[in-house]
């Protein structure tokens, strides 16, 4: 039976600077999650803290009710982190040995023919890679090893296009032969749309956003028109931001639409992206191109 | 008056690797060009080639008539690359200097003020950035220098989806205030469209497309509809490849569409956009899905 993992009231500062803030939410078994935010909003830290790389200044991490810092919790958990921590001479199938040897169960013969999809050799060292490469290579470590929870820190950067798609279509295979959960922290939103369920937006430190994609989405409309009716229209709706080209404004509405309120025939409504609501949701301080 | 940027003939082996083979192309004044390639295709050499960090096998890199390997030339020429060349200490504030020395007339006030969009200051210390910071200075850098051609390997590499648009703004408005020559070598194709004028595809080690992306895109389509109807509409044309789905196929077509062929009804005939155009293109051997 897998377990809940509960992160809760997570707090973490680094001398004076605080990067997480009461951060609390619940991964649930078998679920693919996208861990969003702006650079520098904490992701990494709160994955290094989720996987017992480093410590929580309060708060706590828990696998149903134990803590994860046993061997039995970790066991659990792989992460694989934007920073390369394998020494100079590593080879892949040496990466991919060592969490054979953590985790037990690696599918060797899987992570092969991935290898072989990215045009890699488990002979070649790790560090000599390119970035795309390196990339390559972690991912097709992380997808293979046995784990309740996988964690994928920049699962795509300096990969292709095509390399991209293999991914994300490895990513799917892997999920249905094995379900499990699978957090993706990425800032290709549009890309990942389509294979994430569940939401969570670190925004400031702090939890934003806790929600599945399609709830998410159901409250997120583009409503463009001529300025007045518009306004008149989103009149206490929460919007988040609105462009005006010439007389016609779009406003980009995050909440439920009123029930009863007629729409004008010149008003448009139409729903947002996921990476448009992000950037709407986490720009700050209005538009700053001045 | 600004002088053309002529790629000739340009092979480069590293030992018995052939990198670039006989890659010939023209850049003009004052165009935003895309320079594409798959992982490893060589893109990154061939900019270490073009600004004299390295030297071609063959071939040879002009400025109109002059080859580019004086002060005069390589003085028009700014490459941002993928490498992080600067030594330790150096802060964001001196590698503007050093480029204000080198080029003469940076934009100081403008980079201060892209800085301020990136939420940098001056006074951060290269390497202690992350990925997405470095890639905000370096980007910042090279749209402030003065140069005729600017080169940016990765420009977006690693920045979260609200500084990219921060960048792909920040490049038009410099190109409007100054019209020169931007390359911009990325993965992410879709951002770029509509940003790029002309395609330069680098392709098992040549060069595969040199085209405005307006008449490229006016030979991509996807048509799709009964097989045997696909089949036979598609007859003769450059089908790049296909995808079933039950008995629907989906061909994807380069290719001028034959005048006075009967469009069946049940075929729907849609555009592809350049980033599928590009996994379509530089797809080898079929679908290595299995």
């Amino acid at each position: 039976m897998m377990e809940q993992l509960k992160i809760s009231q997570v707090t973490k500062k680094f001398g004076r600077h605080l990067i997480l803030d009461d951060v609390s939410f619940t991964l649930e078994p078998a679920k693919i999650y996208g861990l969003l935010g702006r650079n520098g909003a904490g992701k990494s830290t709160l994955l290094n803290i989720i996987s017992n790389r480093i410590f929580p200044t309060a708060g706590s991490v828990k696998l149903d009710d134990q803590e994860v810092n046993t061997d039995q919790t970790l066991g659990k958990i792989f992460l694989i982190g934007e920073d390369n921590l394998y020494y100079k001479q590593v080879k892949i199938n040496q990466m991919f040995d060592l969490a054979d040897a953590a985790y037990g169960n690696f599918d060797y013969k899987n992570a092969e023919r991935m290898l072989k999809r990215f045009s890699l050799e488990g002979t070649h060292k790790f560090t000599k890679l390119s970035t795309g490469q390196k990339t390559a290579a972690k991912v097709t470590l992380a997808l293979n090893v046995s784990a309740d929870y996988i964690f994928l820190d920049e699962p795509v950067l300096g990969l292709d296009a095509n390399y991209r798609e293999v991914f994300y279509q490895e990513l799917i295979k892997s999920y249905q032969a094995r379900p499990r959960t699978i957090v993706l922290s990425t800032h290709l939103i549009d890309e990942i749309q389509r294979l994430i369920e569940h939401v969570i937006l670190i925004n400031n430190q702090q939890v934003l956003v806790d929600t599945d994609v399609e709830e998410l989405l159901r409250k997120a409309y583009e409503i463009s028109g001529p300025v007045k009716l518009v306004d008149q229209y989103t009149e206490g709706l929460n919007v988040l931001s609105t462009e005006d080209l010439g007389n016609i404004r779009t406003a980009h509405v995050f909440d439920k639409l009123p029930e009863g309120r007629v729409i004008p025939d010149q008003v448009q409504i139409g729903h947002t992206d996921l990476q448009h609501l992000f950037i709407y949701l986490t720009n700050e301080g209005g538009d700053k191109n001045d």
